[in-house]
């Protein structure tokens, strides 16, 4: 693509409103510092949306203007329109829209729709150490990374993660508390692209992280649909003149 | 498994009800043609069901009681009830019962749940010749089967096929009319087994061929869970204490 | 298979000669230990062979009533001819001999000239403790493991572990020092299987715990070939016929 | 990357020197032809490098300034130095250089270095026709390709393709004559990237079909490593402190 990848970063953005704690991490939400630090790398355009937008922030219009969507949820999973969740749906599977789920949002509607898994997993909250080793040194989104990166004070996940093995398996966690988890994962849905990554929460700084923002800017970037426009849509099954003589 | 394998046989059985032509192929319909073949295989019982029985003839009970289901459907998938394709869904992921997905039951609700795509493809019904090759040799469901089996008359399926990327691929077929599909897709979900399994149609004698009525029974084997009872559901994400000290 | 699997322990056995306190562990040899557990399990006859026996014990004979091959080698993995590699390579890729790769035979001849890679990793002796989680619970080499087993005292091997990504994951670890490993990893290979496996050490009595053992015992089960005898060897390129009309 | 790709495409260079037919075809040699039709292409750069050269062409000096390598030989497989194969299996594992393998370097020993097995297959030479058809179209190789390509007449290559199971599997070819074959493979070893394109013959003027030589370009694109310079080598198993305390 010769053009900038356009992102739009999603959030349902209600931690943010309620907790002054949340706010004074992320005074512009979750998304305005992922956001932030997209617009300052070089071939990256970034907007945001936000659940209490009209739908959500996802017209049409956007949809059309957006390569890879980011997406961050957690209590809020059950007020995503399942209309948005559906054109969200052929926009990735269609390949038109590269998807990068975060944290939580394994249990958003979009990735299990997409994933026909339960999604479910272990979790603590304990502010431990979590770090992050690298199983797929020379896939691009493990690049500029190293062996692996530390996050000092995190929400623990923990095995076994509901989901199917994924395509491409990047990053494995460790965890203070001894459970691990597989981390980073890629997935091919119909036509396109989806990169799970475990990282985030509302109440420790984790966007605010160097190498957790390199790795998303990498994942855009592994995201990115080569070339566009893209048909949007997996067409349904259709009957087939051969191409042979049968005779 | 040291007691016998417990199948049941589902078919929406509608076909050979309102077409003689089909009835005569399969007087005991489909699901009989299968469960007949089966019932003469060391360390197999098998039941039926169909589509207008009381709870499509899959209740608690009779899920209790099965293994392997085998799912055959064509024209009433939208007939099938939620409820059902939900229960089953749960037995399937929570590793209770393996599932073997035939033909035109790419289409099925349940299919559909499980791998999250459209599964959609290219068909054509022109009663042209199959071969299938076996591209994973040493895999337990292409036991016994050599190299490629034929069948001299068949709709053809063709690619793109929308599936998630099979976990083991164990036969790709060659069309006449100048198709290639992947014809044989094993799928691990949760803690369940799914394999599909191309071949099948209502007006040719397919559930006839003796390969056929083989590689359903290699499957049978492969899908069967290991040990039983077992935990019929995936657990919701779980909070959990650290196994570790934290301090 | 209807009659018993015929399981051949390989050891080097060089380390229980050399130092008493290893032979105190381990009195019949590491070989010892696992035939022992193996000879009491349902199903399975068992035979060990090591490198100081004539041909390292793999006489054709042998290999010929050998399902499936248990690899045990640290120090002497150079003293292995290549002769018997080859043997033990067509064998195993013909579909005649599963193997599973214990411990530090990573670095044996073998595993290398199977998988293509350098096999290396890295490694730490701290008596520290390991937590084997289950990423697959659907899988037969999982079967009766629960959701994770742990190992007071063993080496550390961490990430990242120089494999071709496994077919299959069964179970990652967690270190107490810090790191995670792809411990249970599953490879298909011609027309045969090969499992390596993580736990064991000549100095700690891992090979005497029991569900070490209970998965050495399911991966015997899932890499023995399904029927015998097979064919031997994968063949060569072959110019064939057309199987069609050209005209 | 934003400096250009730097491709170096390697032939043996020896049926354009015998046969005055093949010579005709290729006047420059099948990698002249290759090389001409990157040349034309945005941000790569090519040389040549062929086996009569000193050090078959693939001095440290040219790998240092190799992003990816292109592979084609078929009769003087053994005539190239398993010194010079051994340095290149080192730069690609080591993810300083992409590698695509062409046709029938399938049996070349690098491409089996590399893959562990044996890499047989069926072949016949009868000038029929070829239909690649693609099974990942979210894949960046199979940018701009459509649904399916052709070649009109062409050598066949069958299953069973004696690899491992592809990472990504991208194209699946069908053959007039009854056979299908895995045609366009991806596989991660090491921290490179490796890509295996069958179509290609020395007396069919394969390489100099439009969509054959795309695919070539967008797997350059695929391959080349997402910076530079990269380590050019695996570690050796290194001992490690622990990275926690152990006490």
């Amino acid at each position: 693509m010769n053009r900038p990848i356009q992102v739009t970063v999603w959030n349902e953005f209600l931690h943010e409103k309620k907790h002054p704690e949340i706010a004074r991490i992320y005074p512009d939400g979750i998304h305005g510092a992922i956001a932030e630090y997209l617009r300052s790398q070089p071939g990256i355009k970034t907007r945001t949306a936000t659940l209490e937008q009209p739908e959500h922030g996802l017209t049409d219009d956007v949809l059309d203007n957006t390569d890879v969507l980011i997406w961050w949820g957690h209590m809020a999973h059950d007020k995503v329109e399942d209309a948005v969740v559906e054109k969200v749906y052929h926009r990735v599977t269609g390949g038109g829209v590269g998807l990068i789920v975060l944290h939580s949002a394994h249990y958003s509607k979009i990735f299990r729709r997409l994933l026909g898994t339960s999604c479910s997993l272990r979790w603590r909250e304990a502010a431990e150490k979590e770090r992050l080793w690298v199983v797929s040194p020379g896939h691009p989104i493990a690049e500029g990374i190293g062996d692996y990166f530390e996050i000092e004070h995190t929400e623990m996940y923990g095995e076994f993660f509901d989901i199917p093995a994924p395509d491409e398996l990047v990053f494995v966690s460790w965890f203070q508390g001894g459970e691990v988890f597989r981390s980073g994962c890629c997935f091919y849905r119909g036509k396109g692209k989806i990169f799970y990554f475990r990282p985030g929460h509302e109440t420790f700084p984790i966007y605010h992280n160097p190498t957790v923002l390199k790795v998303i800017e990498n994942a855009v970037r592994w995201a990115a649909p080569v070339e566009r426009p893209k048909p949007l849509t997996i067409p349904k099954a259709v009957n087939v003149k051969p191409l042979e003589n049968l005779s």
